[in-house]
């Protein structure tokens, strides 16, 4: 079973990316055939900064390094390394009603905020379905956000198979990931880049201490017990980066009464640190030997060619391109 | 100079193709370095049978090689040989407003006559921008329907320079092409294969000579003069295919009486025969050398990518993919 997971190379990751996809995606690699991709070409329609583009490429390749991803073991790449994607995007927009792409919700949702609409926005949905068929996918596990593309991947997968052969084109299953963990900002809302209320995955030791000791609760004297303990915006993160143990130990005392927050606070930044130590220091020394990294993501293109070049010219023949 | 002329594949030519478009852009080589390429990945926005892809690709190669259309001066390819297209369209696509392509009047045209539109159909002005500045085209001639699309090309050209680095695209000339020749069909109306009143620019001998001397004229005595002779569908039909005293004979007898509608349409259909019978000769030499004609369309692929690639890698550069 392959198992496919494109990567947004969007900058900076903080602890709600990791929790919410990063950790899902890379636990994939367990359970078949996986491959990642950081979709440069998709970075295109919101980004016109050369230079960013290159180093938000670069550093969630060493994000995903770090953090456990196993080259060895699974295929990454750069998507702009595989170009035929573009060509087999151009294939399935000539099957693909415009209809199907004026109802995408991501279209409607960004134009709604006001991005200026550029066709690469509006187009999106094919580049994601090519990324999908051009490497005969499987699996497709996304958040409930992206189940609209799967399906529209899926109808024009069929789409294409009736118009010109019926096994040309291998029909992808989407896996809706449940949010297993929605992590809370610092502000208690969701976290999330656009509200600034972020802990960084990698972030600076001082900077992040500051951030998560300035977290404001509310002014109950440290003695007062607190039945509603679970609700606490520290306890909240401390399960997710400290033993089950320490923070369920950490709530009793909280509910009984008689910790203070600063206490609590600090312990959160303690396990926080800790937590992400090994893949710190496995990502310090990757960025000592981008050699090595750069390597790593030519070895996965190539790896990735050989499929993709399979799919590819069994599409063009179908389709009387060759 | 480098002047870029794309080839629509799309089925038997007649002769308002030849005189209207073919004869015009195959006289381009004499002007510059001339680029030919054959649109089989624009030919999918409106054909889904790859069988007929396959043989309308080749027919219009056979039909500009016969015609003149010299591989030793000029590049000559598939445009499909040359993915990179594809790759250098969702880059552009990615700086491309949404409201420069739903302006476009080829998208609105074609959906006003009830095409069902398809993304393919919608984007064809961006792949169109890519099948031109890929080449660093400098002069692309087109028909007056085509002026938007290339101000659309030069927008976009523009555009990415700004965004990404002045001289990285050829922002190209468009030469509009007056109508040399409107050639009119059988039925005195536009020659047009959607009216049925073609004259095939490589027909069977019989079958064409039945149409030429079935045309319907009036019912004026042979005798009788015809001042108005030179609005008289054979004669300006004649005007094309043969020699101009030899038409301006047969006028002149017309307006002066005396002459029959059959003989002046026998003339009409030799004229027509011999004026094509070097072509016709060469095109039944190369159908039998189909070897050759492959060849000279890899070949000339293999010249197209040599410029392709060093503007791709450019594009690729200033943008942050590589």
């Amino acid at each position: 079973m392959r198992i496919l997971t494109g990567i947004q190379p969007s900058g900076t990751l903080h602890i709600g990316n990791y929790f919410g996809a990063m950790k899902p995606a890379i636990e994939l690699q367990a359970r078949g055939e996986a491959y990642y991709f950081i979709a440069d070409y998709h970075s295109m329609t919101s980004l016109t900064d050369a230079a960013q583009r290159r180093k938000n490429t670069l550093d969630v390749a060493l994000d995903f390094l770090a953090c456990g991803l196993d080259p060895k073991r699974s295929v990454f790449w750069r998507q702009s390394d595989i170009p035929e994607v573009c060509e087999l995007m151009w294939i399935l927009g000539t099957l693909t009603p415009m209809g199907l792409l004026e109802r995408a919700h991501s279209y409607k949702d960004k134009t709604a905020k006001g991005i200026s609409p550029n066709f690469g926005l509006f187009a999106y949905p094919v580049l994601m379905a090519a990324d999908i068929l051009l490497y005969d996918a499987n699996l497709v596990p996304v958040g409930k956000d992206q189940r609209q593309h799967l399906e529209m991947t899926r109808d024009i997968a069929i789409k294409f198979n009736q118009s010109y052969g019926e096994s040309s084109l291998v029909v992808p299953e989407a896996e809706i990931r449940e949010e297993v963990a929605t992590v809370p900002g610092l502000d208690g809302q969701k976290m999330s880049k656009s509200y600034g209320n972020t802990i960084d995955l990698f972030g600076d030791e001082k900077a992040t201490k500051k951030k998560i000791m300035g977290i404001v609760m509310d002014s109950r004297t440290p003695a007062e017990p607190k039945p509603d303990a679970e609700k606490n915006l520290a306890i909240q993160l401390l399960k997710l980066v400290a033993p089950a143990e320490v923070s369920a130990d950490f709530e009793n005392r909280l509910r009984a009464g008689g910790m203070g927050y600063g206490d609590l606070k600090k312990a959160l930044f303690e396990h926080y640190w800790n937590h992400f130590a090994e893949a710190r220091a496995r990502r310090a020394e990757l960025s000592n030997n981008l050699d090595y990294v750069n390597q790593v993501l030519k070895d996965g293109a190539e790896r990735a060619r050989a499929t993709a070049s399979g799919v590819i010219a069994r599409a063009r023949k179908a389709c009387g391109l060759a």
